[in-house]
C-alpha cells in the first residue's frame, strides 16, 4: 500500500450514527486515516466530537468552510486528500460542490442531493475536475448483492420480467416531527420516505437487473396526520424493457427494523435476497429445487468473493458493506494520486447519485398527480 | 350428529386437482358424504369419474341438468341436501342458479361468477330460497388467520394503517395457453389472475381487517405476448377508515409455489402470515419482541383454536383450511334442516362472492384507463 | 376400487387425541370405512364415542373382547377386516394377538408392545397368520421423508457418516404424573421418552439410511423428581458400517412443541428434515448450494410424489402423513382379499415393531448401567 | 480516549485468516493501533507480512523472541503494551507465557494452551504481573449471547433443567491432513474438534448459564479412516445442579460452514441462538408464544445494549462479535496503566482459558476409556 488515503469529515459529530458507520468503515481495511474533521454545526460540539474520535485539535474545525481553507493552507502531504459528506440532507450540495471545485475526492452520504440541477452541476464538475465521487448506497456494498447482479447479467435468469423492492421501516411510527430533520422539507427536500429509502430501491433495481424504468406511478402515504412529508409510498415502474417493477417504501410500519427485501424474477429462474440476513442469496431455477448461496463460497462470482474477508459461516454484515464502498471508492482515489483518472467502478458515482435524485423528482410528480403514470427522461 | 349431509358434485372429475380437494374435505370431519355427482362434460368420463370415487352408478349422472332433474324425483330422504360446485368459472352461474332455485344449498369455488349482475342475483335468491352458499375462498380456514382476525377487531394493533397482501405462483410462465381454460376469457370472464388470486387477497384483507375498499389503482402484466388475459397485477388500495393497501399478485413468477403473504400494520403492532408455513403467525408489537403464536395452543382465540383438531407442532396444511368451509357451511345447512335459517357465520357466503366479483371488475376498469383511481361503489 | 376394507377399532374414544387421527387418517382417501369399535374400556363411554363418530349401535361394543366374538359372527361381507389398536400401550399385545389369531389385520399404534419377547410372538403370528399388521410410525407417510430415504440409498450423499435425531416436546414439563398413563410404567412398560419418541427415531434412521445399529450408549433424564419412568434420552449410536449417530429425546423441553430433526450426513453431502414444517427437505452437496426440496414438485423421485395429493405450495402436515400408512397398509390389506399375501412395504409392519421395542430394550440397559456400550443383537 | 494501545502480534502472517480477524478487530473501535509485528516463521514471510499491514520495516521482527527483546529496549511510550498471540496452538505457551513475564497484556486465540499444567502456570503468572490475558472466544462477544446470559442469571427461564450445544463444521471432509497443523498431535496437542470447536460450546454454556460440570463421558468420531485426532465428539454432560447437558460437535459435516446452535431449557422457558444469524435470540416462555429478540432494540439488557454499534436491523457479525473481546480486554489494559490491576469483566480470561483446557484433558480421558463417565475436578 503507497500509503493510506487522508480523509476528512464533514458532519457526523457526537450522537450521529451514520457519522460513525462511515467512521468505521473507512477505517476497517486499513486503507484511510482520518486527518480533519468540521463534525458539528456548533464550534464547541465540533471540538468534543472531534476529541472522542481522536482528531489533534489543529485538525478540528468549526466549520466545513474553515476546514476547506485551512486545508489548502497545509503542504500536499498533510493536507487531506478526500472527504466524507455525512451532514443533513440540504447542506450535501454546497460542500460536495466546494470541496469537488477545490479538487478533492469525495464521498457522500445518500441522497446525493435535493434537486437533479444541483445533480447535474455536480455531475459536470466531477468530470471537469478528474475527482472521484462516490455516494453511499450500502447495499451495493453486500456480497450476496453482487452475486445476484453478477448472475443477472450472465443470464442465469433469461430476460427480467419483473422485480420488487420492498423496504419497510418503523422508526417514524411513533416519532415527533418536530425533532427530525428528515421529516422537515427544509432540510430534507421534496421527499421523506423515497428519498431515504425508495432511492435505495431504485438503486439496488438498476444495480442487479440493469433495467431502466420507462414510467412509473406512485401512491404516497402519511402514517400520522398534519405530517408534511410523505412516510411510505408505493411506486409500480415500467421498464424499457417491458418488465414490470414495484418498489414499497415505508418507515412508519410497525415492527419492521430495516426490512429491505429484493425480489428478482426472470424467465428462467428468481433471486430473493433481505438485508437482514445478508450472507444469504436465494435462487429459484425454474422447475429445480431452490438454491442458498451462501456468502464466502467459492462457488460464487469473483466479485462476491473478492468483497468479502470472512469465511463462510462467519456472519458479516452492514458495516463490511459499508466498508465495501470505501474501500472501491479508496482503490479509484489512489489510482489517481498519479493525475490519471481513477478507475470509477465497482461502487455508486455522482451519476447514480444523479439518477436517484432524478428518480425521487419524477416519484414525487406523480404523488402530486394522484398516481398518474410519469415519465422517465 | 343427526345424519350426515348428502351432498352432490358438479365438476371435479378425473385428474381435477380441486374437484378432489372439495371431496376430502367435505369427508374429512365425517359431516358429509358423497351421493351423488355430475362430475364431468362428457357421459364417459362422468361415469369413470364417477365409480372411481365410489358412487353408484345409478347415482352418476351424465349432466348437471340431468342430476337436477333426477334427484327431485328421489324422496327426500334420499336425495342430496347441498350441491358442491367444482365447474370451470363460466358454469357456476348457471350451476348454482339451478340449485338455488330448486332449494338446494351450495358451495361453489372461487370466483362465484363473471358479473356482478349474476352475483347480485345469485345473492337475492339465496335469500329468498334461504338456502346456505358458500364459497371456497380457502384461506379463510385456517386457524392462524381467524386469529390475525381475532387480533385485528379486538384492537390488538391499534388503528390500521396498511396492509399488503403479496400473492405470487409459477405456473403460468411456462404454460401454453391454448391448454388453460383459465387463460380463456370465454370461460375464465374478463380476468385472470386478479379473479383468480387478487380475490384472496380482496377477502383475506376484508375478513382481518374489517376495512372497506374506497378507491383503487391497478396495472397488468402479462409475462407472454398475446396472452389475453393478465397473468399478474398491481393494485393500490384507499380504504374508507384512510388506511392504504397493496395487493400484488401474479401467476408468472418463477421460482413461486402458492406464495400468499399477508401483512397487517397498525398503530401499535403488527402482523404477518405466509400461507406456506400457515402454522405460524408473526406478531410485533411495537417496541416489544416480535412474537410466533403457533396453531394449537391454548393462547389462541376461541375461533383458532376450534377450526384445528391436531394438537401443536402436529402440523395441519391447506386440507384442513378447506375442510373448515366444509364444516362452517355444514353446521349451517344442518342448523337450516328443520326448515329455519341457518346460522352463515364462519365461512365465506354468497355476499362475499358477489364482492369479489365486483372488486375484479373494478381493477379491469382501473387498468383499462392505465391505472386511474375507481372508487368502489 | 373393490369395495372398501371394513376397520374396527379399539380404544380412542371421546378425548383421545390419536384415536380421531386413526380415523381421519382411515378415512381420508375413502380407502377404508369404520364400522365397528370398542372405543373405551368402560361400556358408557364406548357408547357415547361411538355414536359420536355416527357407528350404528350394534357394532359398538362394550370390550374389544366383545367385539372379536361378535365380529366373528358376522357373515364374512359384513365382518370387519381390520383393527385399528388404538388403546394405552400396556394392551397393544393382548389386542393385536388376538385379533391376528382370529386372521384380522392390523394397524397398531407405536411402540408395538413392551417386550421383544412379546414382539417376536406377533412376528410370528403374523407370519403365521399372513396377516399385515402395521404400526403408525407416522412420520415414515411424509413425502419428504421419502425422498430422503430415496436420495441416501440412490448414493447421492455417498457412504453415511453421522446421522443426528433431535426430537424434543414439551408436555412432560408441567404435567403431574398422576394423570399421565404415559408416566406410569404399569401401562407404559420400561421406558417413557424413549418408547414414546425414541422409537420414531430409531425407525427414521433405518428407513432414511438403512443403517445398522451396532451397539449404543444412553443416559436418561427426568425433569421432575420423583418422576418413574425418564422423560429424556441421549443414545449415542455406532452403526456396524462405522458411521455414528446420535439420538437426543426429551419431553420435557421448555417452548419445545413436537420438534423432531433429523440430519443425516454423507461423504458427499447433507439432509436436512424437521417435521415442523415437513414440505421441505434441505440438501447439501458438497461444495454446491444448499438446496431447499418441495412436496409436491416433479423433481422428487416416485416415492414422494405419489404420496402425496396437493399441488406444491398447498402445505400438507401430519394427516396426511398418517393417511400414506393407512393407504400403503391398505394396498396389502386389499392385496390379500384373495387369500393371496399381500404386499407389505411402504409401510411399517411388526417387523419395524419389533425392532423398535429391541431398541427400548437395549437403551434402558445401557442407561441402567450408567451408560455402558450395549450391543444389539 | 487517553491515547491508543500500543498492540503487538505474533502470527497471522499472509495468509492466516484468524490473524486479519485479529487485526481488524482490533482496530474497529480505534481504542488500538498495531506497532510492532512478528507474523511468521520465516523472516520473509514476516518482512512482506508486516509491510502489507503497513508496519514500518524497524517494527517488523523475525522472530517473536527478537521482538520481546527489541520492544523492552523501547522507551515505554513508543513500546507495545499487549502483543496478540495468533501462532498455531502450539506456541500460545511459550510466547504468552514470555510477554506475561515481560509484563505485557495478552490477548491469545483459543485454546489456550495444551495441558492444564502450562495453563495454570499462565494463571499463576497473569496474577503476580497483573497482566490482562484474554482469551478470543469470539461467541461471547454477540450481544444475543450477552443477552442470554443476562436472561439466565435474572431467572427468567427459572432452573436450567437442559442446555445443548452443537456445533458442526465441513472443513476437515475433504482436508488433507498433511496440510493442517490442526490435524497434526505434535502441534494442536492431544485433541482436534473438541479442542478447536468443542471448547467454545463448554465456555458458551458456562458463559450463558453458570452450570459447573461435574461429570462427562464422550464419544469420538473420525470421518476420514487414519486421521489421528478426532474431528467429531459427541459429549454428554451432568452438572452439579442436575441439569443435563449435551456438546456434539464434528468438523467433518457436509453443508455445515459454521454451525453453531445453542439452547438452554429451563424450568419456565426456553432460549436458542444460532451463530449463523447472530442478530435475534429465540425465547420461549412456557405457555406463551415464542419470541424473537432482536439485537439492537431497548428492551434488551444493558450489557447487549452496549456491546452493539449498530441501530436494529442492521445486521452486525463475527467482526463486531471479535472486536467485543478486543474492546472489552482494552477497557482493562486502560484501565491498569496507572499501575492499577485492571478491570477484567466482559471478556474470556486465562482462567476461562484454563478451564477449557481441563474440559479438552477430560473429554479425551473419557473417550480414551470409551465413554466412561468422568469427573470434573
Amino acid at each position: 500500500m503507497n500509503g493510506r488515503i487522508r480523509l476528512g469529515m464533514v458532519g457526523g459529530g457526537r450522537g450521529a450514527f451514520i457519522g460513525a458507520v462511515h467512521r468505521r468503515a473507512a477505517l476497517l481495511d486499513g486503507m484511510y486515516e482520518l486527518c480533519a474533521g468540521a463534525l458539528s454545526s456548533t464550534p464547541k460540539k465540533s471540538l468534543e466530537s472531534g476529541r472522542d474520535i481522536g482528531l489533534p485539535d489543529d485538525r478540528i474545525y468549526e466549520s466545513w468552510e474553515q476546514m476547506l481553507e485551512q486545508e489548502l493552507k497545509l503542504p500536499e502531504e498533510r493536507r487531506i486528500e478526500a472527504v466524507s459528506v455525512v451532514t443533513p440532507n440540504h447542506l450535501h450540495y454546497p460542500v460536495v460542490k466546494a470541496f469537488t471545485e477545490a479538487g478533492f475526492h469525495v464521498i457522500c452520504d445518500k441522497p446525493l442531493v435535493h434537486t437533479s440541477q444541483e445533480a447535474e452541476e455536480l455531475v459536470r464538475l466531477c468530470e471537469e475536475k478528474r475527482t472521484v465521487c462516490a455516494v453511499t448506497y450500502t447495499y451495493a456494498g453486500y456480497p450476496m448483492v453482487k452475486q445476484a447482479a453478477d448472475m443477472v447479467s450472465s443470464g442465469v435468469l433469461g430476460n427480467i420480467t419483473k422485480v420488487m423492492v420492498i423496504y419497510l421501516q418503523e422508526w417514524m411510527l411513533a416519532a415527533d416531527d418536530k425533532d427530525l430533520w428528515r421529516a422537515d422539507p427544509e432540510r430534507s427536500g421534496i421527499s421523506g420516505a423515497v428519498a431515504d429509502i425508495g432511492t435505495h430501491g431504485e438503486y439496488l433495481i438498476s444495480l442487479i437487473t440493469g433495467l431502466q424504468i420507462d414510467q412509473l406511478c406512485a401512491e404516497a402515504s402519511r402514517a400520522l396526520p398534519g405530517r408534511q412529508l410523505e412516510d411510505g409510498a408505493d411506486i409500480l415502474l415500467r421498464f424499457t424493457s417491458g418488465a414490470r417493477g414495484l418498489i414499497t417504501v415505508s418507515q412508519a410500519c410497525a415492527g419492521e427494523e430495516n426490512g429491505l427485501h429484493v425480489k428478482v424474477f426472470g424467465e428462467k429462474g428468481s433471486l430473493s435476497w433481505q438485508q437482514e440476513n445478508p450472507n444469504y442469496l436465494f435462487y429459484a431455477p425454474l422447475g429445480q429445487p431452490e438454491q442458498i448461496l451462501k456468502r464466502g463460497n467459492d462457488y460464487l462470482c469473483a466479485s462476491a468473493r473478492s468483497s468479502s474477508s470472512l469465511p463462510h459461516g462467519h456472519p458479516e454484515g452492514f458495516l463490511e458493506a459499508f466498508a465495501d464502498i470505501y474501500r472501491n471508492a479508496g482503490k479509484a482515489i489512489l489510482s489517481s494520486r498519479g493525475g490519471v483518472s481513477g478507475e470509477k467502478r465497482g461502487f455508486p458515482t455522482v451519476r447514480e447519485g444523479m439518477r436517484g435524485v432524478r428518480f425521487v423528482e419524477k416519484v414525487i410528480e406523480s404523488i402530486k398527480q394522484d398516481a398518474r403514470w410519469v415519465k422517465m427522461d
